[in-house]
C-alpha cells in the first residue's frame, strides 16, 4: 500500500534533482518501507535517491532490498564507483554483507576483497568459508559481549559503548580470555539488578548455544523453541564466534517452508522469489522433474503393454484405470505431506517413532480404502456391471492402502539414510504408485474374471 | 537429545518422592527443555513434578508443553483440583491462556471464569472475543507502557517496576491519557540516552502498527518484514490493546506453512501435531478431501465412457492414458505450488501482477509441454506407431499447457474471490485437468487417425 502512494513524489524529486526531499523520504520511513517503494525503480534510480543520504541510512535500506536487487547495485557499482561499493560492504552487516557476497561469482568477490579494510576482508574470508546453510553462513559477528568479573553498573556502560555496532544488546555473552561462552545476561537482568552486582552471580551458566557447522534449519528450530532473541554459535571447542537472530531465524524457518513446498510441488527449489527467477531457471527446475516424471509414466505405459491382451478383452477396465491410479497416488500424497512436515516442524530428533508412525498409517489406509472402495465399487456396479465393480473396489483397497504405506514410509527411509524427505515429492510417490498400481488392477481383473489367452 | 538421558533420572525421583530433586529438575533446565522431558510422563506424574515447584515455574514450563498436553492437564484438575487450575490459570501469560481455553468447550470456560479473579478474567473474555486466526487472538495484553513527559531516568526506573510481568520490555510503548499509541522507544535507545532527555525527544513517532482485526498471517508478516521483536496493535481509534512477539508470529509462519503443505496434499489442516492428533480425526480430515477427489474420478470415467467405441478401436489408447493424464496434472501441481507459495509469502499485497504471472505461466506451460511431447511421441511411436506417437505427443503439449495455466490461474481465482488460495490443491487441480485431459486425447485421436462408427 506504501509503493502506489509514494513511488511517484519520489519519482518527481528524482525528476527535480531534490536532495533534500530524498533524504528525507529515507529517513522519515522505516528502512523497510523506502526499500519496498525503491524496488520499482531502475537501479540508477535506487543508487540517486540512496545517495542523498547519509552512509548509515543507504545501508541500512540496502540490506532491506531484495538479494537480487543488491547484486544488480553492486554489479552496477563495481563497474562505475568502486569506492562507493568499499564503503557499503565495510559498512554492511556482517551477516547481510556475507549474504549477498556468497551470491557473487568467486572471481567478483575476489576482485573486491583487496578494497575492503583489512577487519571486516578477515570477517567476510571467515563467514564465507562455512558450508552454505550452516550456522556459520546465517550468523553475525556482531554480538554484545563482556566479561565476568566487572559489575552491572559497568556492565552498563560498556554496553552503551558497543551497543551502535551490535546487531542486539539484548542478549549479552560472558566469556573467558579465550572466548569460551561461560554465561549469558539478558539486557532485561541488568536493568532488574542492582548496579554492584557481579555478573558471575548474575549469569547464567547452562547456555544452549549452537555448533557453527550445524544445519540452519536446526538453529531455527533452537531459536524458536526456546523463544530466544538471538541464539549463540559456537565452534567445536566451546568458543563463541557468532550469534543467529530471531529475525534471521524467520526467514530461514520460511525459506525451509517453502523449499519443501516446492519440492512437494515436484519443483526444484528456487533461490529467489518467483518473480525474480527468470523464466530460463524455472524452465530448468520444473523440466527436469516432469522428465523424471514421464519417464515413470512411460514405466507405467510398459507395464500396461504387458497386459495388452487383457485390455482388449476387458475394454472397461480403461474407464476405471484414472480413478483407480489417482486413489493410490492421492493416498500416499496425504501421508507424504503429513509425514514430511512432521519430521520437519515437530521432529528434530534422529530417532523418531518409526512403528508408531507405520501402524497408524495402516490402520488409516486400510480405513480409508475400504471406504473409497465402495465408491468404485458402487459406480463400476453402474457403469459395468457387478463383478467388475468388484473389481475395480478390491483394486482401490489395495491401492490406497499401498499408496498411503509407501507415502509415509519412503520419506522416513529417505530420512534414514539423510538425504532431505522432502525429495519424496507427491508427484513421484503417485508415478510410483502408478506402476503397481496398473499390476494390481490387472491382476484383480485376472483373478475376479478369468484370464484371457493371449492373442 | 534431552529426554532420553533425563527421562529414567525423573521417573526415579518420582519412584521415590524426591521432591528437592524435583523442584531442583525444573530449576535448572530451561523450562522448554522441563517441558520436553515432562512430554513422555503420564498425566499424573507431569503434575507430580510441577508440584515440587514454585507457581511461576510450573506455568513457564506448562506454557511450553504442546497444547494437546496442557488441556489435558487442565481437564484432569477441573475433576480433582480447582484451586490449583484457577492459580495456574491466574498466573498464565495473556496469550498463553487463551490460546489454552479457547481450545475448550464454551462450558468448561463458562465454569472455570468465576472461579478466577476479576482483572485477569476481564482479560480473557476480551482476548477470547476477537476471532480465531485475528492479531487480537495472539496477542498479549502484558506490554511496558510509558507517558510521554517523563524522563529517561524515571522511564528506566518504571521499566524496572514493570519489568516482572511482561512479554518483553525491550519495545516500550508511549500512550497518552486515553491509551492512544504516540510512539515508541526501544529499551537500546534509553540505553543509550542522557538520562535527563524526555521522552516525548527520544520517542519515533510513526510507530508501524496492525489492526486488532488483522489476520495473523499479515501481522506475523510485518514483523518479519521489519525485524521486529515486537509490533503492537490497536483498534480502529488507535488505542493501543495488546503485542504480538517474534515467537508468536514465528509460530504462526510455521502454522501457516504447515497449513499450506497440508491443503497442498490434500488434508484438512491439521489443528495439533500430526502424532497427537486422533486417528479418527485423521480419518475425516483426509477422507474428505479423498472423496471430492474420486467423486472427480468417476466423472473422469464417465467421460471415458462417452468414448468407449474409440477405446475399443484404439485399444493401444489405455498405455499412454497415465501418462497424458499425469503430464497435466504434474505441470499443474508445480504451477499451482509456485503461485500459491508466492502469493502467501512474497506478495501480501492484494493487487498481485496478475498478467505477468499469467504471462509467465503460459510461456513455461508451451515450452514444457513441447518438450514433453517429445517423449510422448518417442514412446508412443516406439510402443505403437508414428500417428499414434503424434496423437500422444500432441494431447500432452496441449495437457501440460492446460495444466500450467489452470494450476496458475485457479488459485489467483480463489485468491480474487476472497478464499485461500491454497484450497486450490494440487490433486484436485490434477483432478480436473484429467477430465479436460480425457477429451482432449479422445478428440486429438478421432482427428489424427479418423473417427469410428459407434457400436
Amino acid at each position: 500500500m506504501y509503493h502506489s502512494l509514494l513511488k511517484p513524489d519520489l519519482q518527481q524529486m528524482l525528476g527535480e534533482a531534490d536532495r533534500d526531499g530524498m533524504s528525507e523520504f529515507c529517513d522519515v520511513l522505516h528502512p523497510a518501507v523506502s526499500a519496498e517503494v525503491l524496488e520499482g525503480l531502475e537501479n540508477s534510480e535506487i543508487l540517486d535517491v540512496l545517495d542523498a543520504c547519509n552512509l548509515r541510512k543507504q545501508v541500512e535500506i540496502l540490506e532491506f532490498l531484495p538479494l537480487s536487487v543488491q547484486i544488480a547495485l553492486v554489479e552496477d557499482l563495481e563497474r562505475n564507483n568502486r569506492k562507493r561499493l568499499t564503503r557499503w560492504l565495510e559498512e554492511m552487516s556482517s551477516d547481510d554483507r556475507v549474504d549477498l557476497l556468497s551470491r557473487l561469482s568467486d572471481d567478483q568477490v575476489e576482485a573486491l576483497l583487496p578494497l575492503i579494510a583489512q577487519a571486516e576482508r578477515n570477517d567476510i574470508r571467515k563467514l564465507l568459508s562455512f558450508p552454505e546453510e550452516s550456522a556459520g553462513a546465517i550468523m553475525t559477528t556482531e554480538y554484545a559481549l563482556l566479561p565476568e568479573q566487572i559489575t552491572v553498573r559497568e556492565a552498563l556502560e560498556r554496553l552503551r559503548k558497543q551497543a551502535p555496532d551490535r546487531e542486539t544488546i539484548y542478549y549479552v555473552y560472558i566469556i573467558d580470555d579465550g572466548r569460551h561462552l561461560l554465561g549469558f545476561v539478558s539486557l532485561r537482568d541488568l536493568i532488574l539488578a542492582k548496579p554492584e552486582t557481579v555478573l558471575t552471580d548474575l549469569m547464567k551458566r547452562d547456555v544452549i548455544s549452537v555448533r557453527v557447522d550445524d544445519d540452519q534449519e536446526f538453529v531455527a528450530g533452537e531459536l524458536q523453541k526456546y523463544n530466544f532473541i538471538a541464539i549463540p554459535v559456537v565452534d567445536n571447542q566451546n568458543r563463541l564466534v557468532g550469534i543467529v537472530t530471531h529475525d534471521d531465524a524467520m526467514d530461514v524457518l520460511e525459506e525451509e517452508a517453502t523449499e519443501d513446498a516446492h519440492l512437494a510441488g515436484a519443483v526444484a527449489p528456487l533461490e529467489d522469489s518467483y518473480l525474480d527467477t527468470p523464466l530460463f531457471t524455472l524452465l530448468h527446475k520444473r523440466g527436469i522433474w516432469l522428465v523424471i516424471l514421464s519417464s515413470a509414466a512411460v514405466a507405467t505405459a510398459a507395464m500396461l503393454r504387458q497386459y495388452e491382451s487383457v485390455s482388449e478383452t476387458y475394454t472397461w477396465m480403461i474407464l476405471f484405470l484414472p480413478l483407480v491410479l489417482a486413489s493410490g497416488g492421492n493416498a500416499g500424497s496425504q501421508s507424504a505431506t503429513l509425514i514430511i512436515r512432521f519430521l520437519a516442524v515437530d521432529d528434530q530428533q534422529t530417532r523418531s517413532p518409526h512403528l508408531r508412525l507405520a501402524t497408524r498409517e495402516l490402520i488409516l489406509g486400510l480405513t480409508l480404502g475400504s471406504f473409497l472402495a465402495l465408491i468404485g465399487f458402487t459406480f463400476g456396479w453402474m457403469f459395468v456391471g457387478k463383478t467388475e465393480g468388484a473389481v475395480v473396489g478390491l483394486t482401490v483397497a489395495m491401492v490406497v492402502t499401498l499408496g498411503t504405506c509407501s507415502g509415509a514410509m519412503l520419506p522416513m527411509l529417505f530420512r534414514k539414510f539423510g538425504m532431505d524427505p522432502a525429495l519424496m515429492s507427491n508427484p513421484l510417490i503417485a508415478a510410483l504408485v502408478d506402476i503397481l498400481g496398473v499390476v494390481i488392477y490387472y491382476s484383480v481383473a485376472i483373478l475376479l474374471l478369468g484370464n484371457v489367452a493371449t492373442g
